[in-house]
């Protein structure tokens, strides 16, 4: 009845681990790619004036002129670009995982061949299938622990013809992050081959290497384009603003894309609500602090878990450069990463996402979000020791 | 470097006209499908009750459980179905106008035959044309202003095979309504052959002829439908609660569809705001004394309208059962609608919508929408009187 496509589309691996946890009220949940903060009180406190002010109308599809100019400078504060960003370049979504899906829609034709670096949240290929494309992946590789692109291969996946090149980089699921240098060949590449070069910036400020960093942001290819260059960054305010459930997010793009892209909004949500813009313009205008504290409590976090999980029979799991997850494996247990999670909710809760979810390059390993209280995941890497343990003696 | 598809899909007329206007700040605006009414507060306030409350998180794909539940006792009261809706056959979206986007994307593989009810708002024939279906457009007639469908012709259109059927009543722009007996043939032949049944409710609650009401709404497929038929219901907060910058909407559809289509959600929008959705439970729960007004303030309207432009020289129209717009014509003048539509915004400061903004059947013809002050319609009115007046002169 469905398209068969759809019904194709594997449903969330995450969820089917935390049905496995139904009827149990202790779970630690470290399975979804979300902290455990209220979104600051600045940022609601600017949605409620909003509201009080009466601002419940339609707006332009593109956003509100004040936070179009507010992200045209916060592009400009964060990548120093050759040539400034304007407004004319900017389209707020809502959600940044909307960004993506409109610039699915706006570019891929049926049959188009898409190349996406993998493994990757799921809805990065998705919605290419989705659009009927011919999707490639491009899998990064696993050595100790810490992953990296052989650039040469997505260069050689992105044929002459190809659509679209995605990155998402920091990585969900990996953390990996992309050097300037690949940025600088990839967009080469691009440009010879007339190439849409699309970047999944949501982690650019959640990057804790300081030599992997520009200007305290991880690169992107918006540090590189030029005004000719078929390039879109999409971006979200969920990860650095803490606003998961706000529905926000952007995308940069030449203006001839965002004039027409504005369309595709229009068909698809119009527009997001006036009340979500404006707090969304308060976090971007007065949330630098908020920023600054997010990222060095993941900094934290990030190390706590490394340091208590490095320590466990099997563990193979390194530090990883960005994002706010620990993607690692257990030896002689998450092989099956999927019957894994499910045995760990089930006989330890705890709750973290099977490998699987992320694509079969994901197969063998666990994403664990690390956004989480200090107690909590020492509660949690204790868990696990404990079911090791166990399993290992039994 | 767009696709061609979107290139070609054209931009809004109607924007067009705005654009005409600039510089005056003297128009009034009756273009857009809008009220001019502030969301109530008691809606607001449950928004910022659950921004207090700390209601920010990412939430089920589907909708929060309560808003489920609500507005499947909704359609309940509102439909009395042969069997009840049960909250696995709902859905929340990101808009009403985004549930059609999902429903388009769920069903639609490239060159999927789909047939839908002209003149209409551009949205409902865009999105399949994005999914790159062939998109047979079936129009309405009009004689003496008033508005009906041969079905006949409806559903020679619907032929074996196709996929879908795409039926707005009240209809956005005319205002006609699908008597019951039309929803039976037309339900009896989907069902004949194995075709998708999409009725666009948006305006549902906004009906004015009591012949044609069931039980205070216009009818709608939701009160035929057996458990295995193809239907999808698709509704709005935006009309029948002033809650249009909220973007907020639902569907209902069989339980295996709504199982399936929480995966095309999670890759379009993931879920809609929380707090966005506990103002739709206020709505939905408490907002009947609102709708009530609302119908009998726009029935006053449309009448006060009506009287005042059948009197113009030229002025071809009646009042529509449903919806919230005249489409009328204005012979001599409204042949080329866009030209005309700029003209009265340069020439008179009267801002409406061009026929041709809902496709080539409504070329001909102006939409004014009438969810406006007695004042200000009036003051159009006169507007459009002194205008003629003048033209004829000349």
């Amino acid at each position: 009845m469905i398209r068969n496509l759809i019904e194709a589309l594997p449903a969330s691996r995450i969820r089917e681990v935390a049905n496995a946890g139904i009827g149990r009220t202790d779970v630690l949940k470290f399975w979804f790619g979300e902290g455990d903060q209220v979104t600051p009180a600045f940022i609601r406190d600017a949605a409620k004036a909003s509201l009080d002010a009466g601002q419940t109308f339609y707006n332009h599809n593109l956003g509100i002129a004040e936070l179009r100019d507010e992200l045209a400078a916060y592009a400009n504060r964060l990548h120093v670009p050759a040539r400034p960003v304007t407004a004319d370049r900017i389209a707020v979504t809502s959600a940044g995982v909307h960004a993506l899906a409109l610039i699915d829609q706006a570019l891929i034709a049926p049959g188009d061949r898409v190349a996406i670096v993998t493994p990757v949240w799921p809805n990065l290929t998705a919605m290419p299938r989705i659009m009927s494309a011919e999707v490639v992946r491009v899998p990064l590789d696993c050595r100790g622990g810490a992953w990296s692109l052989d650039l040469q291969r997505l260069l050689d996946a992105a044929t002459p013809g190809t659509r679209m090149v995605l990155v998402n980089a920091p990585n969900n699921p990996t953390g990996w992050t992309m050097p300037r240098p690949d940025w600088v060949e990839l967009l080469a590449h691009c440009r010879r081959h007339g190439i849409w070069l699309v970047s999944d910036d949501a982690y650019e400020r959640i990057v804790f290497e300081p030599g992997l960093t520009i200007n305290g942001h991880a690169p992107s290819v918006l540090d590189l384009v030029e005004d000719d260059d078929r390039y879109i960054s999409a971006n979200t305010f969920s990860k650095s603003w803490t606003m998961t459930g706000w529905r926000l997010g952007w995308m940069v793009a030449p203006p001839e894309f965002i004039a027409q892209v504005g369309k595709v909004i229009e068909f698809n949500t119009s527009c997001a609500p006036p009340f979500v813009q404006h707090a969304g313009l308060a976090a971007v205008r007065d949330g630098e602090p908020l920023v600054a504290a997010t990222v060095a409590r993941l900094r934290r976090s990030r190390d706590l878990l490394v340091d208590a999980l490095a320590t466990l029979p099997g563990v193979e799991v390194a530090p990883p450069p960005g994002a706010m997850y620990l993607f690692f494996r257990v030896a002689g247990f998450s092989d099956d990463s999927l019957a894994f999670a499910k045995r760990l909710v089930a006989e330890a809760g705890l709750g973290i996402a099977p490998g699987v979810a992320f694509g079969p390059e994901g197969e063998g390993f666990l994403r664990w979000c690390f956004a989480a209280s200090d107690t909590l995941l020492l509660q949690g890497a204790e868990r696990m020791r404990a079911f090791l343990k166990r399993a290992l003696a039994a």
